[in-house]
């Protein structure tokens, strides 16, 4: 610390993170696009969030910094590359994620020069902790967008995980704490999926 | 205009917006991930080049404003949708680029709200005129990466599309004006991939 290293080396360093998080694209969610054609990966799922944060942040609760709700979402799912897409519903993988991706954050966030290492290990751990406005209206949008994905691609996830109301009723329930209005309109889409036959009441 | 419209009105309009860019993880851009495994996709272009702004902005030649940057870099291909990605060294394809896209922005972006269309509009169009700081930064990043990719995985498509040296540096001029530094880098990655045998000379 105190010792500023020279503008070359903190250039070679952020280059090696760009490279690093090209494999996020290769990290496979559950979820599928919304014409089901193939799973989505993080990296294009981060993306999608970012432009949601853009565009629907006037339905938040609460005020909320755009600007550090796109780059809270744009990082959050970097520990990934190490720690893997731990699907919403898998109930053992949930118990080990929060120590697996902690030594992710680490290690990723970690080839970054320091200042920039700490404020990124910052911010993901205020997105995972829901406890400020920018974190649960992020979260919110992380957890209403698979919703719009299984709704519009006919429940593929759902109908081949066999996933039921209750079980999505619980999961989304962030959404409630980050947005009242997109809180309604998952419930709404949520209620019309189950009389489709998307979900299993 | 004028009249406002009701805020359920605007959440319908803009979530119509979130699911037709979905479409963007199916535009195929010529470039292949940094694994060489297959073709990137125009939204985790997006996302690693958004990753790009918030990590390099140090190294832009004058002062940005990283938040506006990123926001121009997360819509700059969203048109592509529409008028598909147009190959860097595509002569044919470039010379009608700017009308399939101007139209395509005016009916993606024309799903939004009045006044978050018309903001997207002219932050695209600035990211496209490079006459601003931001605007200049962003063309730097998004002329880097495909250096980067194509460095990585030993000239993947520029061995497929015959490029050679001289059209690789008339294409990425464009750094130097965001960036001396990136610059600097990038003329060493292209030289150094002359003499590797990943680019043709």
């Amino acid at each position: 610390m105190g010792y500023e290293q020279p503008k070359m080396d903190k250039l070679t360093q952020q280059l090696q993170f760009v490279r690093e998080i090209d494999k996020l694209k290769g990290v496979l969610r559950r979820s599928f696009l919304l014409d089901g054609s193939r799973a989505e990966n993080s990296a294009e799922h981060s993306w999608h969030l970012a432009l949601m944060a853009l565009t629907l942040a006037e339905h938040a609760n609460e005020a909320v910094d755009v600007s550090r709700v796109v780059k809270m979402v744009l990082i959050h799912d970097i520990v990934e590359i190490d720690a893997g897409d731990t699907f919403l519903y898998d109930q053992v993988g949930n118990a080990s994620k929060a120590e697996r991706e902690q030594q992710a954050s680490a290690r990723i966030f970690g080839l970054l020069p320091a200042a920039q290492r700490d404020e990124l290990i910052t911010l993901w751990q205020e997105f995972e902790g829901r406890e400020t406005a920018d974190s649960r209206f992020a979260n919110a949008l992380d957890r209403l967008i698979p919703l719009l994905h299984n709704y519009h691609n006919r429940g593929k996830a759902w109908r081949e995980n066999n996933i039921t109301h209750g079980r999505v009723i619980q999961m989304v329930g962030h959404i409630a704490e980050g947005s009242s209005a997109l809180w309604d309109y998952a419930l709404n889409l949520i209620n019309d999926a189950v009389e489709k036959g998307y979900l299993a009441p």
